[in-house]
């Protein structure tokens, strides 16, 4: 079985990556400017890293995170001496792959190399070979999209558009900021929408409008997808009249909960519709309890490794969208979760019968070797392979993007393997939908 | 640990095959009319297949379901050309076994080869060999149940009786036409009901005996189970007097949703009352949201691969039920699931307790390898071997019956080598398993 | 893998076992009097094993449960006929340790063998190195902890502390009797609490008092740590005012049981303060649905095997306690669940983040080879190794201690030999962690 595995990771281990979702800064590649130190590049924008330190109870303070004033190389002496704690989780995988193949430093991370290890990378970072956009070029980057809100400018996108340089960074449209009323800050980002798109959005029309507009500049940009982070998967298919209604009594950020999580639910279907018209790819991003740390948002504010996934439920919530979209063939919704006990039970069953739905990889949390054996394990006897879309790799920390391709391919690999062994599929077969899941079905399916 | 499997796998294959449960039509049994062709065969009557299908954009009328009109040797290609899709499902498993076993056929199906299969498989259809008789004695079918409604009249199971032919095609009696309130027709249900049993349907006390009569009629033509398709696990224990002024307010069929649950699950309690009497066993299916797909229920009807399971919970539910009868070493109460996270922690510490209470096996999306090691992995702890039931194949697709239970002896044979291999019961002992869960339990279980 | 995972548990095996956490009878070790016959040793303590027999129908007074008067010698010769019964379950494989390694026996225990097995074992226990404390030392127990109630007047611990064995038994602090007003006798207990500290356990300082009192008798008598078997993990964080009159309420035992659920989640925050105060690691047990079959509770009692476990939420239920106390990095609280689906979605994230979590390992239900290898498979990824304890027994039944850490051994070094061979850890950092999985974490994590 593993040389069956080997066999057919060796065919997908070079193919170019598609990163379709993540999180990465654009301005990297606008500007192309040095990253800084290795704490820099590898601690600092990676909240599974400081999740962990913290959870021991290390200060976030001492690791310099949100800002906070911190001696980079004494940062990275802490997560040395402690890289002990991450022995079986992904992030040691990712980690060690960066170490290893972007670094060539053979010798094991602790308390003891620490420096050698700052001072490698460091210096490294400093040479041309590690910019950005030499880094995307050797890792073969085919594309990577970044997520945006709809009142960003966009401005490092038309930078890169504008410099004649032929990597293909694009973004996607994730309207939370404008369309979640618990969002930090809702109502005056309404009055921005209003400023960069002419419209009136405060009124019904005129917000839908808005979006329009800006959708359809976040495609001039490149966008093929929009993405939508909601605490749940709630749809809802109200009435024009009512949908108005709502939206009055939202707009202003105060609305009741209820309020709240339905207008979220009507937006999402809202959303289908322009998708409809657009073409874009709609992600769902459902389940996770943002900010559960209530110290801590306050303190150092959201993104630091304090949202918690939750219980999640896709057959109640999403039926009102499906009622009025679900047998659109031309429309494509991924789902993503991060409650697994839906997948055999929900989400492969709804991706395998509606036309409108597919499956996105393994998110977040379940990112990991298990993660992914378990997203197969448990969505291919219902889903097939050809209702999920290959791999996201979803991140902030962009040395983990090529790392965490190669995760996800070695993985697939080996359930295909075990496929084989057990004479299921044949090893043509094999290599067939190893090649789609490393390439074939992402580009497909975000139509890029 | 493979050639343990196999050696116990070798000691199993052959056994007769026992069917206790499955929605095959009893008139291929009583006419013995050939199969058609090889989409009236295989692709019609398998919801599995048409829902994937269907997922990736195909038309259930270009697939001729529903009667639609479409030219059955274009059907067939659809399915030809998109078989790729079945890679990984259990689909994909039970067809190969029945193209190579039963037809011979040693090429793989794609569009090159669509004409080839369907002509091979329609023209061995128009031979005696493969006629519905011939076919259950060729597979060593031992007894096949087929599931019928109190309103079925019986007619084919007669014929069948009546014909001389010595297989044993039995019924299970399955009310829910008449028990649920939501069930199309039920208020017109209720009225056949009456003339079948003579009985005043419109009482409550002539309901029960209604279901009394029946149940004896339907013990009379074979059935030796109850089979029940709730949404969930509800059941309630009201007194005579409630029980009475609640089927007052359903019997018309527009019972409020509350009233229909509780209707539903205090119907469970009296059909476990009668069980009691009548001996026969009782099979619970909750936890599937049915025509999950409003515009194809109207379109095509029920069972047309739109059903979705759903979060169950058993815990809460059956406690009513239990405190009446829980206790009760000679009822028997077989429990399904779709909703595997239950299986852990709900199903296998109940029927690890209740003398009543034994687990159905892995059932309908998770009848894969997949789900079948899940389910063996997750009861087995607690529950051990002994409160499980064998193997249900329960299926509307004739030729997929014995390659269910092909695969499902396969795996339980390689669990089994697994405890083997580790040392945790002895070669003897997990032949002994092997032989009682792919025959004895089933036998035991459903009385046969 | 298999001769990575021998050598790994070649090096854990033989350390002293500290078992922080179970239910075994102090009393065994202050008097020291031998165990009675081989059924008042191992059958009567364990439910595991007469649920089993229960739901296959045999009658618990065959067993002599609950004080019953049976023949021990008739009941064992039950337990041997049953014997196959166990096929596949931890309870198999711990008593298969028993019978070869405490006693010796080396044929397999059935009818023919049941006499055999009654009398070797039974003269065994007559014999001084059969006694309490000789298996103490015989097996290597460093710590053993009971768990006892705040109304227990802990003189078995007195005894053995005052009787110069070195023995280290201790106690744990579980205040369910007068926490949970549900509890059988809550009014009166509290009326006992009063006695034993002291205070006035009627008004709502008095009884936190009695608390601190109590805890502070307990550590004195060796207690680390404090449990809660709540039914929910419900916290809450009431002002004074409103915790004192929810007191008001409660203290009678006739509270609604929203107030009952409010009171027993005040009184986890009320626990988590007092830990701070006083050190002492809190355990929390929550979701088990306690004497689910109530005929069996009014016939026989509490711990009879009918516990069912539930759908247990996590993510919400503790933050109240987690707003307060989540970030104090001095506050331990060790989190258990029988709800599996909760183990990647839940209670990784929440002790991957908050420095006062850590996980427990797989529990009761879930203690056996499958369960704590999903618990490793479904914890690492997010949480590592590190933000878990060790192994606990949770055992009634002594001898099955040994039995159960040595299968814990075994299971965590099966699956750090995975991730040698997978080359994700080296091998001495596989050894390491293999120590601290069977040794220095929950020693750590329990303050022993």
């Amino acid at each position: 079985m593993r040389s069956i595995a080997r066999q057919l990771y060796g065919e997908v281990a070079g193919l170019q990556i598609i990163s379709p979702h993540g999180h990465t800064d654009p301005e990297w590649f606008a500007t192309n400017e040095p990253f800084g130190n290795a704490t820099e590049l590898l601690l600092h924008p990676d909240h599974y890293l400081f999740r962990m330190l913290y959870s021991q109870g290390i200060s976030l303070d001492a690791l310099g995170i949100a800002g906070r004033d911190a001696d980079p190389r004494e940062s990275w002496r802490i997560l040395a001496e402690n890289y002990y704690l991450f022995r079986g989780t992904p992030s040691r995988m990712w980690l060690d792959w960066v170490f290893a193949e972007a670094f060539g430093i053979d010798v094991r991370l602790d308390g003891s190399t620490a420096d050698f290890y700052f001072d490698t990378i460091t210096e490294a970072l400093q040479t041309d070979a590690f910019r950005p956009r030499a880094l995307f070029d050797r890792y073969g980057l085919e594309v990577l999209a970044t997520t945006e809100s709809p009142i960003d400018t966009l401005s490092h996108h038309k930078a890169i558009r504008e410099s004649g340089w032929n990597g293909r960074v694009i973004t996607a449209y994730r309207p939370d900021p404008v369309v979640d009323p618990d969002f930090e800050g809702f109502a005056q980002n309404l009055a921005t929408f209003a400023d960069l798109t002419g419209e009136d959005t405060q009124s019904w029309s005129g917000y839908l409008a808005a979006h329009r507009k800006r959708r359809a500049f976040f495609a001039k940009m490149g966008a093929t997808s929009t993405d939508h982070g909601h605490p749940t998967a709630t749809t809802a298919n109200l009435s024009a009249s009512e949908a108005a209604a709502l939206f009055d009594r939202v707009k202003s950020g105060n609305a009741s909960s209820q309020d709240a999580e339905l207008f979220r639910g009507q937006m999402l279907t809202e959303m289908a519709a322009m998708s409809l018209d657009d073409g874009l790819v709609m992600q769902i991003h459902p389940g996770s309890f943002r900010n559960h740390n209530r110290w801590l948002f306050e303190n150092f504010g959201r993104d630091k490794g304090a949202d918690i996934p939750t219980r999640t439920d896709y057959v109640h919530a999403l039926q009102p969208l499906l009622d009025r979209f679900g047998n659109e063939a031309d429309l494509s919704i991924i789902l993503f979760t991060l409650d697994e006990s839906s997948y055999a039970r929900e989400l492969a069953p709804l991706a395998g019968h509606y036309p409108c739905l597919k499956l996105g990889p393994a998110w977040w949390f379940h990112d990991s070797p298990e993660g992914m054996r378990r997203f197969r394990l448990m969505t291919t006897e219902t889903a097939g392979f050809y209702n999920t879309v290959g791999f996201n790799d979803d991140t902030r920390a962009f040395l983990s993007i090529p790392a965490r391709h190669d995760v996800a391919r070695r993985i697939d690999c080996g359930f295909l393997a075990q496929l084989v062994a057990e004479h299921r599929i044949e090893d043509w077969e094999a290599a067939e939908v190893a090649q789609d899941l490393a390439y074939n079905l992402v580009k497909k399916a975000y139509r890029l």
